[in-house]
Order: structure tokens, then C-alpha cells, then sequence
């Protein structure tokens, strides 16, 4: 069993999600949005995601937070933008000894939905059924958030069940 | 009088350098690189960032913090890890009340050099000139860090000449 804390990086809207994956099964625990005014400068706002994260981290205590990456598409200015609000989340996590996991928007889609070209409404309808929610989550950024924390939950999953088959095999040939 | 300290701000290489403005005289108190493992996961790169600047804020006190800032140039991924970065600088510098201002690198030379166009060569040197420094500052990453404070000095020291002409207008006009 694993708490895994997702995050989709924005300055003006971050999106968190937490899960707990419990074998091949995942539950959501919390999901939402850290939202700061653009009134604020950059500084003042990266310090409010850090303590929000830093909060909901003490709370939840995952053993790994999975972030979106970018390669592709945004311009560079809003790349470090998206950047700083990406450091600002990893250092809460940092400076509690939890590893952080990037993952691409394309690695995400295929996780979810089985295609990287996935669109939006796809992906938050998938991480409602997978999460067994009553409808999909919203806003768009906390469904996102989820959708990393499954992404990653998704890969420690299957070493789970990986390590269990090695286990029963390894026992086998003990037996 | 007032001490800025300048951010060339980049993952591997963080460059700082620490400037005190006397009207428009400026002296170089500090410079250096925070250099981190490509071998570290990224968050714990941020965290020695992180912990360095906080170290050398305490130590230097400055006013506020300037950054270097990418518009253009380099891909949208290098620009995720340089945005990480800053974001670790920037939150030393909220986490103890320190306003945070950026610019683009032509800004900076334009400010150092008088030319956007300014080849880093002929940064170094001017920066070496401005500061009176016996030879160009070193590393690279330094010296451009120095320039961004000196950037940011530069209308630091503009504003103080204004505010004291302005009194001596005032003075004349009381008297």
C-alpha cells in the first residue's frame, strides 16, 4: 500500500491529487487546487504553493510525488513559469525525503487511457472509473493531478505484482 | 546604500553574486557557482540550491534578489529545469521577505554593455570594470550573476539619483 501525491505545475493554478494504491486497486484521497493571484508576485506565489504542498504532505504523507513534464508546445517563457512552480512543489517534497517522478503529458494519456493522444474529457472520465468516483473530477487541474498520481501508482502497481509473481515463483522453487 | 544579489539561475550550475549599490559606485561583496550532481534526482539539486542561498542571504543580507529570465532560445524542457531552478532561488528569497525581480539576459547586457548584442566576453569584462575588479570575474556563471545584479543596481542607483534631485529641487524650491 502507497501513497502517491500527483501534481500538474502552474503558477496561477496548481493542481494536486492524492491516491492510494492498494495493489491493482486505487483510491482517491484528496484532489484540488492551489490557486494564487497573479496580483501576487511570482516570489510571494511560489511561496504559498510550497507551504500548501508542504501542509497537504504532512497530512497524506505520500512516498512519492509524480509530476507533469514538458517537452513540447508551451513557449519558453511560460515553460519557466510552469518550472517555478515545479520546483517550488518538488522542494516541499524535498525537504520531507519524498521522491519525485516527472512524467510527460503524452506518458500520462497512454497510462490513463491507453493513448497518448487522449483528449481532456477522455482522460478525466477514465480517472473517474478508475478511481471509482460517482462522476469525473474537477477542476481540470486537480483531474490532471490525479491522472499523474495514477500514471505513476499505474508502474508501482505492476512492480507489485511483479515482485509478488517473483516471490510465489521463488517460493516455488524453494518449495 | 543596498545589496542585491544577482541569480544566473540553472540546475547543474547556479551561478550567485552579491553587489553593494553606494549611489552609483558598486562593489562586489560575493560570487560564486552552486554546483549540483547530474547524479542527484532533481529535488535534491533543488534542495542544496535551496540551502546554499538560503546560507548566503543570511550572511549578506541583501534587499532583494534579481534573476536572470528566458523569453527565448533555449527548448521548452531545458527551460522546465532553469525554471526549477529559479524557483528554488526565489523561495530562499520569499521565505525571508525579499522581493524578487527579473530580466532578460538582453536587458542585462544592454544595462552592463550598453548593447543587447553584447557578447559574453564583453560582459565579463565590463562587469569586471563596473565592479573594479583587478580582471573579469570567473566562472562564467558568476560573472553573469553579477550582471544581473548590476542590472538591477543600475536602476536602483537611477532611482536614488532622482529621489536625491528631487530634494535638492524640493530644498530649493523651500528655500
Amino acid at each position: 500500500m502507497q501513497v502517491v501525491m500527483g501534481i500538474d505545475p502552474g503558477a496561477a493554478n496548481l493542481g494536486f491529487g492524492v491516491v492510494r494504491i492498494e495493489g491493482s486497486r486505487m483510491v482517491a484521497l484528496d484532489g484540488g487546487v492551489v490557486e494564487t493571484s497573479s496580483e501576487l508576485p511570482m516570489e510571494q506565489r511560489l511561496e504559498r504553493i510550497h507551504s500548501s504542498l508542504a501542509e497537504l504532505i504532512e497530512w497524506h504523507e505520500p512516498k512519492a510525488m509524480a509530476l507533469e513534464d514538458l517537452y513540447f508546445g508551451k513557449n519558453v517563457h511560460s515553460a519557466m513559469a510552469v518550472g517555478r512552480a515545479s520546483g517550488a512543489a518538488m522542494l516541499a517534497a524535498a525537504q520531507r525525503g519524498i521522491r519525485c517522478f516527472t512524467y510527460t503529458p503524452q506518458a500520462i494519456k497512454m497510462a490513463v487511457c491507453g493513448s497518448g493522444a487522449a483528449g481532456k474529457q477522455q482522460v478525466q472520465r477514465m480517472v473517474g472509473t478508475l478511481l471509482g468516483l460517482p462522476e469525473p473530477p474537477s477542476p481540470d487541474h486537480a483531474a490532471d493531478a490525479l491522472a499523474v498520481a495514477i500514471c505513476h501508482g499505474g508502474s508501482v502497481g505492476r512492480q507489485a505484482a511483479v515482485e509478488e509473481a517473483e516471490g510465489v515463483a521463488a517460493q516455488g522453487l524453494a518449495g
